[in-house]
């Protein structure tokens, strides 16, 4: 199935694809039957439930609503990065031999169509297209095996990077969370209806149409399982975690000269069979002075 | 006001002290004021009115019940790296001059008097003694003169680390997130009653009674004010983020031979006028085991 959160008349919704068209409900009707996340931190069948009961609930223009990230509240964003043997060298890094993590906090979060915002102290603003996985059953050192029974579903990341505050300190958190970077979405497809571990999908990454990233998702140095495996090797992950898995080479850091985005700018993210997320890009002075105005 | 929260008979508590005394209700009695999250939330006049009202609570034993970090689902944990330049010596890192920031997500907290663990596959388990601030007011962009305004109070921290896994990859996230290694507590202290940005206060560490770390929270090279505003230059701060403001020098990993945590071992961190955090040391097989028999 596939889900996509949004927000009409001030009211979280929740919409199931039905072949082409949308049918949804929101928090203002009884019948609603709570948000992605609540549903996917229920566990068992309670997803699919919902999206057999909203299939039959009235018709949702899902380009008319504003479209909300899948999850809004993660308890974890994990990000991975240098999981891409051709990003890792462009990137000037020795490719590692266990996965490098690093976190997102919710403050980033933005939607599909949602502007991602350039800070009026950096040009350095750079796309990252990625797959995200979202635990749907908990669990702590899960056998690489067992690992995608553990995974709901599926969705897109731009982990959209201010690359000199990435590279500032010893650590990339900052450059990593400005706020209005972490574009997610536009929707959440169940594992059931993807290839296991999204295995052969191709991801490509358009900067206004231009194609700027591009590979397979097989081409990841940890896969979607042994990320489980491994990450679960040190915490427990929980229903709703969101794992980042990290961007192909082609990134607008690692070109001469390097290709920064800008205020106008279209930046999409598709994957194959989850869909294309798409995000202006805006100043920030600018966006909270249309804001203010 | 000194606030700690704990769990009785399976229910939520928050205690406040009078004098020597603690006072506290749980969720299970209709006056329960909410956790300390939710006041610390919620804002304003919030928490100080629920430290009134519970002051004439009946007594708690507070020696007698299991205490909780003082906050257990913080939306950001942020964490700073390097932020004393005898322990940035220490770790072999020339000392930034922009703040090392690191995300903790919230299952790896721990409250004061529950056991830190050891993996079975890591000798590398360090103490890292810190400052916690928690963030009472909401703000982007926050001049360094204001920040502290923006500061609810203070706690302590042991950001726990398993050396070997912070430097198996770039980032050390995996090393800063193992279960049961981030102990917070034992209660939170608002800001009114320490010296502003707990400026003075001398913060030990230590290992079975032996002294392993201590300085002053004014050797730190990134004062809470001066954190307040950086980290809100590039994301919004919120009601209930708690920021772990970094560990002076002393580590285990700096000592010839390195000094690791071993099971049976206990570790304090005392900051003046805010208490001590004492956990003991486990190893994660032995504990496990000790609570399937």
């Amino acid at each position: 199935m596939r889900f996509a959160s949004y927000r009409q008349n001030g009211k979280q919704g929740l919409a199931v694809a039905v072949g082409d068209a949308w049918h949804g409900l929101t928090e203002a009707d009884p019948a609603f039957p709570g948000t992605l996340q609540a549903l996917i931190e229920t566990g068992g069948e309670a997803l699919a439930k919902a999206g057999n009961a909203l299939s039959s609930a009235p018709a949702v223009d899902i380009d008319a609503v504003e479209l909300l990230p899948p999850l809004s509240h993660p308890e974890k964003i994990v990000c991975v990065g240098l999981n891409y043997v051709d990003h890792s060298a462009e990137s000037g890094f020795k490719q590692p031999d266990y996965p490098t993590i690093f976190g997102r906090f919710n403050s980033s979060l933005i939607a599909h169509g949602a502007p991602i915002l350039r800070p009026s102290f950096s040009e350095q603003l750079d796309y990252e297209g990625e797959l995200v996985a979202v635990i749907g059953k908990a669990g702590r050192d899960i056998a690489e095996a067992d690992a995608l029974a553990h995974v709901s579903g599926y969705s897109i990341f731009n982990d959209a990077s201010i690359r000199d505050y990435q590279f500032k300190a010893p650590q990339w958190t900052p450059g990593k969370n400005f706020d209005d970077t972490g574009a997610f979405g536009p929707v959440f497809v169940t594992a059931d209806e993807l290839p296991p571990g999204c295995e052969g999908l191709r991801l490509q990454t358009r900067l206004n149409g231009a194609v700027v990233q591009e590979a397979s998702i097989s081409d990841m140095v940890f896969s979607v399982a042994r990320l489980v495996s491994i990450l679960s090797g040190f915490m427990t992950l929980k229903p709703g975690d969101v794992i980042v898995t990290g961007t192909p080479s082609g990134v607008g850091l690692a070109r001469k000269p390097p290709l920064w985005m800008r205020d106008g700018d279209t930046v999409e993210v598709e994957i194959e069979k989850i869909g294309i997320l798409s995000n202006p890009v805006r100043d920030r002075a600018t966006a909270k002075a249309a804001l203010v105005a």
